[in-house]
């Protein structure tokens, strides 16, 4: 199984975070995807070449103004200060005040959900980078079975307007939406991030060609909050494509793996032509974000459990936070998928 | 005229404010209120008694949950971080995510608009302070025809079920349901501050009984950003009971009191038993965080315009920060006001 990867994510590396009524460093730091590509490379896994497929696949799940604030913000950052290095959104629409304003300050919080998506210099090409590296992942997933795309930032919470919980483009939901294209067939995506993949399910939400399945944290008490419920089920032809399986805080891995038993008999049940997992990290013991328990080796099973079902598998990168844990839950998951799949 | 206050506000003092890409101290402190106090006092207005007319007048225009929220989050605030001073919410529903969660972190979000609402130890007795000067204002209103309501922290953003631009509890609101209550009549709110009143109109925007006049700077690039246009008209029986007139950014005394004159107007064909005016100071030419160009002349002369009219008047404050002028506004204001009506 090769991976991709580029160094392009390094151009952003958020600053300042607020979480719990204090100021923390930002967990989602550009060395989390260092330390995750040299993991790789030292346990002998080879980096494909990752190529440009330009904007049209991003606008295939993104709405053009949402992109187009996003690839233009910082040339036009004079208009709020030309003097910051990072510009945090402050101030959102809500229910009932939402007309989109002109000015940039208001746009800025017009196109995010919340504090934790910073903009600074580099963080169009970051994003842009992480969706080019989903995108030629997914051909290497075409043309071989499998394939590893090294994201980040991540993308999972970024809905088709607005970016949000350390996400700005769904690197997920592009490659998805890709992958369906190129088979011309219905596409499964498993979240398995300790967060609710929210953007990938308002993203395919009324899709019935597409199956939203993510196992996460209760969200009742937990990012993202506001969505992630079990009863939410998808609208209109996506109307029962989109499963949420919230588990309890401090679920093990024998729990996980019993959620994820019945994740996959939703996935067989909708007949995919691929599987898209959105391979979030953070569901480990060590975590510093994290509030389930799983081990290194529950990493092991799970990616077993899923490489079983036997589905061509882009597996995406989401989130996962510093710990000396992090390189070596990678490395178990590919290594238990590729064991799997030889 | 006597004006109403309550040393209360002093128990809430908030601290950092994220500002156009940068850090700052929080411009709604609770020095705002001392000086307003004095300067009223060495002006030689008299200050009358505040009573407690408990929540019933608040709860007939927030929601219950929301205010169940505010009273009570410092109680439980050991749920996030029992060491904080400060909670600034950080993560907030949107359009296509606002389940209700169960925990208070994310409650917090889900009770406010944007990060400027801070919650210490001090906050709810402050609001609930300022929502009882604005009732006993209300109350000397009722009895002698007018009256000042020094309320801080403001109110006029903040919605029936949320805290948004320095702003938990609205006073204006509170004491104009409370006016048309006891007057079983039509009540005007004519709001003044540099800022749309939202959140007032947000309350009203179906009440056919309550005309909402709002004079500020454009929103499309200023605080409130996604509400304060002029096709925002009201709805239901509230429809074409709403009224925003934005004014370019820079406008100054002359074309500030044309706007008044046609506002004016619109109040005069709803014909009110009463008139509660949203008092901002921060149309100022001094504001720090403003953006039109009033001069301390001008306030007075706004002041007698609005007198003239001959409605019993409550006054409301709302923002207006620091500087060497506010003090001089305010009793310019009050003076004017005063001189048009002995």
């Amino acid at each position: 199984m090769r991976f991709f990867y580029s160094d392009t994510n390094k151009k952003y590396d958020p600053e300042t975070f607020y979480r719990k009524g204090t100021v923390i460093t930002h967990p989602e730091r550009a060395i989390r995807a260092t330390i995750l590509h040299d993991a790789l490379t030292a346990a002998g896994f080879s980096e494909g070449p990752v190529k440009d497929y330009g904007l049209a696949p991003v606008l295939a799940v993104h709405t053009k103004d949402y992109v187009d604030f996003l690839s233009t913000f910082w040339a036009k950052r004079a208009e709020i200060n030309a003097d910051s290095t990072e510009f945090i959104p402050t101030h959102f629409p809500r229910l009932h005040m939402h007309h989109k304003p002109t000015g940039l300050e208001g746009l800025l919080g017009y196109y995010s959900a919340d504090t934790s998506t910073a903009i600074q210099a580099g963080t169009w090409d970051a994003v842009y980078g992480a969706a080019q590296v989903a995108l030629s992942a997914a051909d290497e997933m075409l043309a071989t079975g499998v394939a590893y795309a090294l994201c980040r930032p991540p993308g999972h919470h970024a809905y088709a307007d607005c970016s949000g919980g350390f996400c700005y483009l769904n690197n997920t939901a592009i490659a998805a939406h890709y992958i369906g294209a190129q088979k011309n067939g219905p596409v499964a995506i498993l979240d398995i991030d300790v967060h609710h993949g929210n953007g990938t399910q308002g993203i395919f939400y009324n899709r019935g060609d597409m199956l939203t399945v993510s196992i996460h944290a209760d969200p009742s008490n937990y990012f993202p909050y506001y969505a992630g419920y079990a009863e939410e089920t998808g609208e209109g032809a996506g109307k029962g494509a989109n499963v949420n399986m919230p588990l309890a805080h401090k679920t093990g891995d024998d729990a996980y793996l019993a959620a994820l038993e019945k994740a996959l008999d939703r996935i067989r049940d909708f007949k995919p032509s691929a599987l898209v997992v959105a391979l979030g990290l953070d569901a480990s013991e060590h975590d510093p974000i994290g509030v389930l328990k799983i081990t290194t080796e529950g990493f092991n099973r799970i990616a077993r459990k899923i490489a079983a079902a036997g589905y061509p598998t882009l597996l995406v990168q989401e989130g996962g936070y510093l710990t000396e844990q992090l390189p070596l839950n990678l490395v178990s998951f590919i290594r238990g998928f590729k064991a799997e799949t030889a």
